[in-house]
């Protein structure tokens, strides 16, 4: 696979789009030498901003995630996660005195909070008292007991019809060097096919994450075009095929999910073709 | 099923986006007094627009069905086809002397040359000379002969690794009261199986279709909110959910695909839920 | 949906192989008169046989269910479970001192220990050492903690190719008369899509299931023709599609899984037809 | 990947059952000296087999083509293939009068004339009179015009329902070093996703092909066991998966879908795990 310089690609753009996982940060934490790549793109003035399929937290914590370690310039208006798309979804759908049940953590439950939701875990649901439950969230993998609130779940949503959605497309993600962990969109996956109902799902390779980001830019860029925007990421199926799909230009990054030696076996086999590959985002 | 009236619902709404077949017309031609509803919205000053998976003739031939059926307000500025997404990808992807290689009738490629590309046929593509080509689209299923060329569609993907999008998200359609008809999405659906590969794919009820919808809405309601469109259709799979999912309200009509007896049913089974269910979308 | 009497039909066949759950039993206990039709088998001489997807109990615990609220006649040799499958293809693949590692109770491993193997519960695996690790199988939905079982068999999974097997093709199964669970088969279902890994699997409608049956039938009936056996169930995707298939002639019975209001319209979109359909297996 | 010799794997059974394409014979004709190894067996008293997803021409055409390339000993009886399935499948289904439409080459409908059928290709079928069409049969991917003949399946099965069989589960099939051609098992998927209908599928890796060659194994060497017989094939998917299943050994060969230098991620990304692999069937 012949790759290219990041900084000779990113140099052209009038913004860039990154993914987080693979990208900027590993299970060990930062990418070593990203923080060059964000002190590049202050120094010319190119916009950035992180799209990630994480409904797990809010903005605010995942920005201090970074902050934490460094990199103070990725600020809370920087973020655009999954979990916003629910949030937005939500927020003309107030009915008095309903809640949305939902799968995850407490802190996963802020994003329905913010859109002014009453909100119930699975776990707290009574089965037999339904009037007050409108709809349903899949937010997180974690924060319940697998064995009884999955089933419980489907029995829910067996019980009374109601609009479920997804804050999290992925299926799994990794947790070490070695293993990954089922994701929520996994889990939403196998509750799906067991009831045969469609739910509504948020996140990369979806348009709307993609449309979330672009209206963000346009704040910063009046009159930005989409191919003037670079998506950065390590993932064919997300964020490359989604950043194509909305017109904007790709680079497949190598310092993650699609390792060097199958790079170019897994485009070729795919069919979705990055603009350009490099090694990683770090710019020495 | 409890249905209400069509006018009670429309009239709290800025602006109307239509599906086209079993919303405004069907086998037969317009859906009778179908006319009344568009002089009800022009009189009351409220903008619609004919969202359509129709990648096969032009806006300005698709309007001029409407008109030369006496519905002289269905103008080309209304029409927003599944075809114009695949002009939007291909426009800023001009390359010296390569082209498109498409299945579907002559007419069908105008979206590509309208984006200033140079097309051809499948059948005239030479499988051993493969240089000019650079992509591929899926565009209609007429025009070509089914035993050769879906076959040649198959080596040709295979033999090079090229961008393919497919411009009808459909697979299939009615051509009478009784039939139906493999749509082009079908025969992109049977390449893809056979490739393994993943093709970009535009159309209801993909995010991308309603976002160009919501942008020409803006140019006549600035600031129009997006739960202050009413989004008309009879399919629950393409035009419900992706009008809910874009975060418009949804009426499903029963004059077309979803029949009244079955239409509780299939809400039931689906989880997809749309905000009213109109007979129709005739205002008498 | 016009029904026929089941004894009408039963008295023409030679031998009778009856699915369970809906069938011969529910959420209750036995169905009401089931004994009757077990008699009258037994007057005729029309040997009888179970076929369930069941993997969590070996055929002799199965059998006391039925001995214990009174059909003795349903003795081990009657049962014919795809647990047994699962240990017909250990049987041969022993390896010394290598174990099969599963997800299940310790009762469902009987089958695997029936077979001459050695096994151990996947929260007993080291992943760190897998050495003695040759082969995994999912047997039960029961007996290990949702939250970390699934994600260690994964990485189990990842660590070390083997050959998978899933003694139990359900995706769910009913608990109550409203709740249902997520079976075993369900679990199979997510862990083979993430890891985009194919796993063999055992249980109706594989035609597997069928020739174990069959050939027991044989013993019984010598040169029984596979028409001259009637296979007795209440879902179409199993039992009906599988018989058909096999050669076998089918009854669906309305008394589980398909509702006497919906086994027109099932049968209509499915394309499923059963030979008979009948109330019950309850003989009068 | 490290392979072995096919002579010292081969000569450890009591039996063989050979896939036909890219293990005996590829686009060019026989794969060169395979006649040696036939030689070998029957040196050896070994009785070998070939099992084939071929129902578009008869067993005795199927064994013809061998012996024309001097391939005496492929006798008609040596051959098993799906059409024999279909034609098992309807050998008890005679009604009197009806018909089974059908799509392919007046050849392919042999199979259901053997049984006894009357048969009526879809082209010759009157939409509006199907009093005397009782089921429909996919048997080949020529002799129709598809542009014609898959819509009007498509409609004569939502006009009537009818039990459907498709006699091949490819998908796709080789016609020469490069190209690959849709296989009418990839037409009756198309269909079966339009219709929403499940259909009954015949051929490799489905135990009952397995199953029909090992009963005509028993026939040679009486009490023969699964785990005596070796199964030879080029396809994790079918092959190798089936015969692994079915309780058979198997032999991966390298000479025909499974390329040398893909081999091992193939199976290590699969998780179907040969018991050998060889680099052909030949033996020198």
């Amino acid at each position: 696979m012949r790759t290219v310089s990041f900084r000779t690609v990113v140099k052209n753009y009038k913004a860039v789009f990154f993914d987080a996982f693979g990208v900027l940060k590993n299970h060990q934490g930062l990418i070593n030498g990203i923080e060059n790549t964000f002190n590049y793109l202050e120094s010319k003035g190119i916009p950035y901003y992180v799209l990630t399929n994480d409904s797990s937290r809010s903005p605010d914590e995942l920005a201090k995630w970074y902050q934490k370690r460094g990199l103070k310039c990725i600020t809370t208006d920087k973020i655009l996660s999954s979990g916003m798309l629910a949030m937005e979804f939500f927020k003309t759908k107030l009915e008095n005195g309903k809640a949305v049940a939902y799968l995850g953590t407490k802190a996963s439950a802020h994003y329905l909070e913010t859109a002014g939701q009453k909100t119930v875990p699975i776990s707290e649901v009574d089965l037999n008292d339904l009037d007050h439950i409108k709809s349903f969230a899949f937010l997180d993998d974690e924060g319940f007991d697998w064995n009884k609130d999955i089933d419980k779940t489907i029995n829910l949503l067996r019980h009374k019809n109601m609009t479920v959605i997804v804050a999290n497309t992925d299926i799994n993600y990794p947790v070490n060097k070695n293993d990954i962990s089922v994701a929520i969109g996994g889990l939403a996956d196998l509750v799906e096919q067991i009831l045969g109902k469609t739910f509504i799902r948020f996140g990369k390779p979806d348009a709307q994450m993609f449309l979330l980001a672009y209206e963000r830019a346009l704040k910063d860029v009046p009159d930005i075009k989409r191919n003037e925007i670079l998506m950065v990421g390590d993932t064919l199926f997300t964020d490359i095929i989604g950043g194509n799909k909305f017109g904007l230009d790709t680079v497949l990054v190598l310092s993650g999910n699609t390792l060097p030696d199958m790079a170019s076996v897994r485009i070729g086999s795919s069919g979705i073709i990055p603009t350009y590959v490099c090694e990683s985002a770090v710019i020495q």
